[in-house]
Parts: structure tokens; C-alpha cells; sequence
């Protein structure tokens, strides 16, 4: 049983540790939480161990009838691996931390690639990770980026990728962050980072990328476009899709064209937190000509490396070490498989 | 065993489906839809067998890949009652149907009054609707504003109420609703319709109320307030809410102050679809001075009718007579107790 | 000619100074900014002197082409009156300046009343105001709600006033504001700060007041009740908006019935930015049943202090000492007469 | 004097009447409406005549105070040419009214090349609409288009062009439009309908295009890539740009980044209803690599078409035959020149 502590159970944290929880390899042994919120609710609805950064606060929790396990270091010394999803640029301070504490961690995409010299995509680079003591799961949209090229690239080879990000203004539950009514350049330089973060992790891939941000909650959109090193056919790549365990395909026929009703497609399927783990590429988008490959997809910002993350534990752990097993086994643990 | 089937099965006709499954004393026999679509392919997916208004189109389902079990003359043959979930003004035409076919109706509050000749809602007037063959579920601003009078009056007596609901622009799922940045006066005319929608369930209260429409997807929020018959307190309404089967009390400590935020918080409960089924009452909103009591409540446009619409099944048919029984029986083979 | 600066050339700042530039009895003798920026290139474009807080800020300024007059003390060394239009909390800061300067000075409704001693409305106190060193003109839901009380007081006699404003999440140029998808409580508390404002330009006044925010970004809209001392008719109310200077009324006719139609309008008659300088009150909602008033009225966060700025410099500089003079002339300088 | 009528007052058809106002050689000599609305009051305003195309409607318009001048009929027996700006669809069907009528006509993008059989953009193809008796003036996003691409084309020439387009979901006045909270693949076919309709200009340019729709209401922006046919440089393009009189700079010392803070700053410079007639290019994003260039632009859907339509008018007319002499005269009388 490998025990993990999540320290930041927030939007990325709550949800990673409930795919801890369904996993038979894996069990929580605490979350950590800096102040008594609606989220510090859930974590004691759930029955997660309950840790803080500053134990002077321990009073404040109580008082809200939360009760509190201990320090952040008690739960460290807990556990065998660390998963950090607080905000960004706070895990790369944490790092000192977990070396004193001698256990694993894994950082989230707000954190530079050197915070743990490696960057971890399950469908790319599983095998690299098995054994390591730090890794970073990319973020939501390099992860989507990643799984769609690698999975081109396998059959086809890819020359060069342009893809531009429409990206969410803010999470579901973020009710300060605009914008309201603007479309923001962000960066307003190209390209833009995100093409060598998909370098961090498949670093033959020539790719320039622009991001733009809307007044959108949900899921960001990519418009991507690969120049192949060979002719393809739309056909190939909707079977190459239709086999991916971590690529979905938005079916035509369902009429779906928008990340909204994609939502509410997920939602009805009964999915927890009506939560896309996988790529949503829009079948209807996809365009083969020759060798110049276009398509939409939609990838859930909150949702997609929550999976990835069940994989990095388990290769860094080196208790599975053919990445299939584990992409296999974290899904069927989640009930998890791909929209067709 | 009551026989329920849904002509409509969208954004309401999906919820009441998915809840009359998990009644011990209800099932379904179909639901219906007009043309395949996401929804159609969810229907596949639950097993629901699935009926069609024009069978001249049953070569798009199959196309589409979804089976086609008849009509929808054939669903109603099949069934107790029907629940008419169809959009707004339609359902009106479906009366003749559903006489014809010698079947109990439940319209939703998309429909005039007129159409059933009663209107109903748990908590006010579950004893009238026994053995009824057509009624109305209230709307879902109607029904969070019934249940709240009502637990003031039982208690205080109400003198006069005022509400002003500000409302969701479109569901979640729906892409073609604004407005995407105003606010709008629906109607601009003071009172609005609500008040007189209240009257249909409870005749003897005085209310007025005006309505706006803002660029949001998730939930109305109310501000409601009532002249008392006699003075109040603020602890007594809390505990009154506390121990209501229908009304959820948003704890101050949780730090909501929002729709999202509220919705975010029911998600990680682990609701279907992250419904909100209750009032969500803003505890640190409850303000009573003397006979003047003002709060604010969030009412989730997709989910409050839902409930009721099981508790009218159950009045109509007459198989339970007491109307906590129904409201405890409902609540319970949800898993739902209201948020404290 | 009155000698005016302008501390903080942003959202007022910028229409205050356009403002006074259109008196014939006032003149712009600088403006400031804390950086380059949009603004800064428009402050140029307008020729007026731009100074600086920060003179070790120069460099950045010659850099992007914006010649710089000075410090603000400088600025202030020039002026008569000063217009303080910095963000909310910064003002209360620069009292010290202004003291030292021996200026006259101005604040907006984003300080609190402590930091004049005096809060300003142009129909309620001119008169107060002559000869003042020192004076806070309100905010703009605050001097919404006192020209509609005031007005409404004055003819029948206002008891009590009941008031929700829903109000724009952020301005429209302000990229980082949201919300994008929630209604917001704030406060979450009832009743809101609102009232007491209200109560500093009319003490007499019981009022009580909610306040929401919602995903927008032009004009807050307000639903005001009013409990008055005798009964009136929505004739007498039309006809006593139609005179005021100060109040718009938004005409059935003209099928108007959101913050979005409204501001084409404004737009579409050619007012400088779009601005709604008056109260835009819905003649289609103006609702009168016996002693009890309703309304809607939409208020443009950006605009409707500048007018009552203009009128507030010539009462504390004592130069125009009877009120609908310097509104006449305010009014009649800009070209503005409320829209009918 | 060239005598213009503009059938269809709306959106368009009011702009480009205040234009043509503006111009030294023409002359409105009525614009049509449908009901009378608040547009029907802005052009009473402005005193236009307002010609109806269904006088049994006269008396709605008598009661709400706007005289009506005539039929549209008689509108068009009155003027040389008439702009068509009714809404998409709608033009198609008046060819045969402006046939009978023996007037030149001009269509907005809306409708298809084919309605003119002929597709114009001031830049490109001018000379070609001389004399010409119909004319369709693409829409926004093709009008952006063209004149980057020529632009382009003309200096290094253009091998291929990618472009997509994040279109704002209505207009600013438009309160039925969505979404509220999606990102809409609009088609989500790619490639969309734009390349084509670009070539109806360019035929030689090949160009492939996709396009979202998201919930902001002013500006779509394009992001545009373009295989040059030889290398280029950042520097010339700006160059290139800043000598265009119908291509603006969005400099990066502004420090704008959306389309919002464009909108603010258009607004700002005092132009008529804040309108873009230029295209927005972003300077920070110019990025040239070799024979790759790529580049953000705003582009105002309300407003780009209107100087082109003014041009477009002068061409058919003959009366200016040199394009430059053209723009630059509707330019100078607009006081319009690009930001820079």
C-alpha cells in the first residue's frame, strides 16, 4: 500500500486524493489545508486526516468544528510520497521540506521544470520516472498537448506543431478572476511558454504555440496543427484516438460543439465532478490533408493530470513498471474510460 | 411499483428520471426525445428505453446508434403517469395526449397554472394533490420561495413578502442564451409574475416581487423579505431551517459567499450532477429586526423541482398520504440531506 | 478660472478632467499617473501636463515618449483644488499632502466619509459644501440612491427605503476582475454599508440595503422600494423625473430594458464615452401602489460622480453659491441634458 | 453630392449614416427601420428621414412620436445608391426591390458573394468596383483579413496563410446572444467558412481558416500565421504597418493586452462610439522567423466595414478612381487615422 499525503487540498489536491482513494495500491494518510473553509469541510466529510502548515491555527479549525491531525511535517512523516498542489510557485519552497522529510514528491505544472529536473506525461516518458524521488506532472495544457502529439508523432512523425490555447479565465468555484468580458492575450508576445514546456517532456518536437484567455470556467480549447513526416487519413487518427486510454472522442452524432455541452455530456455520464480525465478531441474537427493534420480539443484544466498524477506515484514508487499496466489500472480503478 | 415515464427527457425530464430510479417504490418505463443528441446517447447509456413523438424519424436514431423502443402513444400505454418535462408551452398541447390515453400528468412550471388546475409543492400543499390526476410542480423560483414562506408563516405568521430574484441567464449546457455582459429587467414591468405564481400554491399570501436576468448559468439567488405577524429572531429561523427537509443552511464558516462557490461546495459532496436540491439559505444573511425579517437564498434552476416532482407522483397516485413520509422517503433513497 | 489638478488620471480622473476642460469657468492644471500606460499616452494626447509622484519614475516616461511636467507636488504647488481619484484607500493617504499643499481637496466615494468629515451630493447639500477645504463626493450607488430618495422625499415624504443593487463585477477596461460565472454576495451580510452611506449625505433617511455583484461590466442596476408618508401616482413621479436635472428617464418606447440597450443608447446619442451622467430610470417599471414606490434605475459606475464633482469644486471654491446654478452650468457646459 | 440611403438602421446601417454625414461628397437622404425602437429614435435625433418598409406599421411609429418620411420605396426612388445593412439573410432577398428601383446597391458580409457578384475590400480590390452597379463589402473578420494578408503579400508575398478567429459572441447591445460561460466551435468543421470567403477577394492566396466563438461582446481576434514566399523581418512589418491607413499599432508601451484595454483606448481617443475602423495589430506579437510570420489583430466587428463601405460607394459611383485618393479622404473626413 503506498501512502500519500496531498499537501494543498484544493481544486487539483481534493481530486487527486479521491483517485488515491480508488486506487487498490494506494491509500491517503492526510491533506493539508491552511485555513477552515468549505474545502476543509469536504476534507472531514471525507474522513481525510486533516493537517495544517501552521499548527497556531489549530484553534481557528477547531472552532469551526474541524478537527486537525497535526502539522504538515507529521504528515509527512507519514507517508512515502508527497503529491503538492498548492498554489503555484508555493511548491518550489516546499522542497526543502520534503528532502528534510526524505519522502517522494511530485509537483504540479505551476511549478517550474526545475523544481524536480523532470517532467512527468504518462503516455510520453512513464519509464524515465520509475524510481525517481521528484517529478512534475506538466499542467493541464501541456498534458493535453503532449498525449495528442505523442500519439501522432508514434505513427506518423510530426514535423513541426502550431497550436493555439484558448485558455479558461478561471476555475468553476474562482470568483475573483476575470476577465468579465475581454479576450486577453497572455502572453500578447508568440510564441508563447507552452511550447517548451512540451519540450520539458518530448524534447524532439518542434512546436510554437499562442494562448489567449476568455471569459470561460470551464476547460480550455486547443486548435492544433501538425505537419506530419507522412501522409496521413482522417480515419487513421480517429482509430488511433478510438484506442487511447486517455484521449476521448466528442462523437459527431451527440451534436456536441462546445466545451459547455461537453461538460454537461460528462456530467450526465455520472462522472465525479463531472471530471474529463481524458483529451476531448471533436470528432467533426479533425482534418487530414495529406500531410497537414488539424483539430480542436477540449481539456479540462482541473481535471486531466489528476490521472497522470495516479501514474507518476506508481512509476516513481517502482511498483509498476510498464506504463500500460498502471494507465490501465488507474483507469478501471476510477471506472474510467475514454468518451467514444 | 408506480409506472412513471417522461416525455422530455432534457434538462428537468434526465434529473426526475435518474431520481424516480432510485425510489423503492417507482420506475421507469421510457422517456422520450425528438431528435438524437447527447442526451439521447445518456438515455442509451441508462438503459432507459427510449420512445419518439415521430416515428418517421426513428432512421436518424438508428443511424445515430440508438435503439428506439416506439412511440410516445406506446410509452403512455405503458404507464402510470407521465411527467411532461418538454420546453416550455409545449406540454400544454400534450393535455389531449394524456387524456387519451387515460394517464395521470405532471406539468412543470414552464406552464400556466390552467394547465392542470393545481399547482403544487411539498411542503404547502402535498395533501391536496392526493388522488389528483393532473397537477402542476411549481417553477423552480416559485418552489424556493414557497418553502421558505411557508416555514416563516408556520411559525411567525407573514404580513407581506418581497423578493427580488436575480436570475440565471440559461443552464449551464445551453450555448445559445445570453446576455453575455447586461443586466436585464424581465420583465421591466414591477411586480413580476412570481408573485401571483406564489398565490397559485399559497392564495393568502401578500407578495411582490421584481426579476432581473445576469450572464451567469448555475442557480437564482433571491433576496427575500418578509413583514412578520409578530417579532422574530434570527436563532429561531436558523433552527427552523435546520431541522427543514427541503432547506440547506450555507454556514458562514465555509466562506461561501457566491453561487459558484455554492455549487463548487455540493459538487464535492458528491451530489448528482452537483444539484442543489434544497433552499441554500446564506446564514450570515438572516437578518431579523422585529417583525422585519431579510435573507438571501440560492435556488439551483435545474435541481429544486426535482424532489417535488417525485412527492407529487407519490400524492397523485395515493400510495403515501402523509407528506413528511414522502418528502423523508424521497430525501432518503437519494442519499440527500440538506447542506448544514 | 478655478485651477484644478487631477491626483490619479484613471477611470474619474480621465472624465472629471475631461469635465472641467468643458467649464468656462475652470481649467486643467495637471494631471498624474504612477506609470506609463494607455492612460498616460491619452493624458498627452489631451496636452494635459502629466506629473508624477515617483520622479525617479521619469526615465520610464521619457522612454515611452510622455514628456513630464513634474512631481505632484509640483502639480499641487499649481492647482487651487485638488480632484483625488487614486484607487480606493490610496486618497486617505495623500490628506497629508493636501494639507501641506494648502489645497482644497476632493475625494471619491471609495474613501470613507472620516476622510473629509463632509460627503457630498449636488441635490441633496450643495449648500453645505461652500467655502469647504474639504469634501467626499460620494459613490456612485450612493449619490444614485440619494438623487432618487431626495426627489422622492421631497414630494411626498419618504419613510422608509428598501434598495438592492446589483452591482457590475468589474469596469470595463479591467481585465482581472471577475466574477465570470457566480452571483455574489457582498456583502454576504445584511443589510449592506450602503444605507449608512446613503445617511451620511441624508441623515433623515431610514434605509436599508443589499448589495450583489454579478458578471458585468457597465452600470449597476438598483431596485428601490420606498415606503413613503403619503400616497403618490406613478403620473406625479414621471412628471417630477422629466424636470430633474440629475435624473434620466428611460422610456418605455423606446423597447429598453437592460444595462446593455441603455449604454448603445447613451453611445448612440454621441455623450463622450457613453456616459450616463443621470440616474437611467425605467419609466416601464415606475410601479405605485398607494404609499409604496418601486423602481428600477441603472447607474454607470463611471460617470454619474463626475457631474457632482464639477458642482462640488465650485461649492467649496464659493464661487456659484445657489445649487441649480452650478448644475445648470455643469450640465449646460458638457452638452448634457438627461435622456427623456 | 452622391445620395445615399441606408436600408436597415442597425449596427451597421448607423455608422455608416454618420460617416457618410461626415464625408464632403455625400449625403444621406434616408434610413429605413423596421418598428420604431431606440434606434428610430437616434435617427430622429439626428434627422434622418426614416422611410418603413410596411406603412401599415405608420401609426406605431406616429404614437411613439417619429415621423415617417415614406416607404422604403419611396427611399430608394430618392437616392443613387442605397447600403443595405438588414440583417444577414435579409439583403439577398431586397436585390430585386433595388433592381426595380434602377439604384446601385452595396451589401454587408452577411450575405453571400453572390447576391453582388462581387466581393470588396478598400485595399485590395477597389479598382476593379469601379462603376460597378453591385457590391458586397465583406464581412469583419474577411475585411481584417485582407488587409494584413495584402499587406503582407505585397512585400514578400504569401505562400500560405492559418488563421483563427475568436469571435466575440454578440454585439454590445445584443441581450438574446450567448453564450454565457462556453467556448463554441463555430464551425467546429475545420476548415471554416472565412478562407473562402477571403479568396472571393484574393483568389490567389491560400488560406485555411478555423473560428470559436466566446462570451465577450466587442472585438474578435485573429491569430494569423503566414508562410512568407521569402524572408522577413519584424522591423519591416512594423514599418509596413505604421504607413497603412487602415492597419493600426497597438504599441507595447501602452500596455494593452485585450481587447478590452483596445476598447478603452479607442474610447479614450474620443472616437465616435469607441469604434476600431483599423485592424488592431498587436506589436508585442509581430513575430518573424525566417519565412514565418504570426501575428495577434483585433478586429471590431461593428466597425471595420464602415470606412470600407464608404469607399466602396466612391468606387461604384465613380467618382474617385485612384483607391489611396479614396481612403484617404474618408480617413481625413472621419478624423480618423490608425493608432500608432
Amino acid at each position: 500500500m503506498i501512502r500519500v499525503a496531498i499537501n494543498g487540498y484544493g481544486t487539483i489536491g481534493k481530486r487527486v486524493a479521491d483517485a488515491v482513494t480508488c486506487q487498490p495500491d494506494m491509500t491517503i494518510v492526510g491533506v493539508s489545508k491552511t485555513k477552515p473553509s468549505a474545502e476543509a469541510y469536504i476534507a472531514k466529510a471525507r474522513n481525510f486526516p486533516l493537517y495544517i502548515a501552521d499548527l497556531s491555527k489549530k484553534e481557528e479549525f477547531d472552532k469551526a468544528g474541524i478537527p486537525v491531525a497535526g502539522s504538515v511535517g507529521d504528515m509527512l512523516a507519514a507517508c512515502d510520497i508527497v503529491v503538492d498542489a498548492t498554489p503555484g510557485g508555493i511548491g518550489a519552497k516546499n522542497r526543502a521540506l520534503y528532502e528534510k522529510a526524505g519522502v517522494k514528491a511530485i509537483w504540479q505544472g505551476g511549478e517550474d521544470h526545475d523544481v524536480a529536473g523532470f517532467s512527468f506525461s504518462s503516455s510520453c516518458n512513464y519509464s524515465d520516472a520509475i524510481g525517481r524521488d521528484y517529478a512534475r506532472v506538466v499542467s493541464c495544457n501541456t498534458t493535453g498537448l503532449c498525449r495528442i502529439i505523442k500519439l501522432v508523432d508514434s505513427e506518423y512523425g510530426v514535423r513541426k506543431v502550431r497550436a493555439t490555447m484558448i485558455r479558461r479565465g478561471g476555475d468553476p468555484g474562482d470568483i475573483k478572476r476575470g476577465p468579465i468580458d475581454a479576450i486577453v492575450l497572455n502572453p500578447v508576445t508568440i510564441p508563447s511558454h507552452h511550447g517548451p514546456d512540451v519540450q520539458s517532456v518530448l524534447p524532439e518536437i518542434k512546436i510554437t504555440t499562442t494562448a489567449l484567455i476568455v471569459p470561460t470556467t470551464m476547460m480550455h480549447m486547443h486548435v492544433v496543427q501538425m505537419d506530419l513526416k507522412q501522409p496521413g487519413t482522417r480515419e487513421r487518427i480517429i482509430e488511433l484516438i478510438s484506442k487511447n486510454p486517455r484521449i476521448g472522442l466528442v462523437r459527431k452524432a451527440t451534436g456536441i460543439t462546445s466545451t459547455a455541452e461537453l461538460k454537461e455530456y460528462v456530467m450526465d455520464l455520472g462522472r465525479p465532478r463531472s471530471d474529463l480525465w481524458e483529451n476531448g478531441v471533436f470528432e467533426g474537427s479533425i482534418s487530414v490533408d495529406e500531410d497537414d493534420l488539424c483539430l480542436f480539443q477540449a481539456i479540462h484544466q482541473e481535471a486531466d493530470v489528476v490521472v497522470e498524477t495516479i501514474d507518476c506515484i506508481r512509476a516513481m514508487m517502482g511498483t509498476i513498471t510498464i506504463p500500460e499496466e498502471s494507465i490501465a489500472l488507474t483507469n478501471h480503478s476510477l471506472g474510467f474510460s475514454p468518451i467514444r
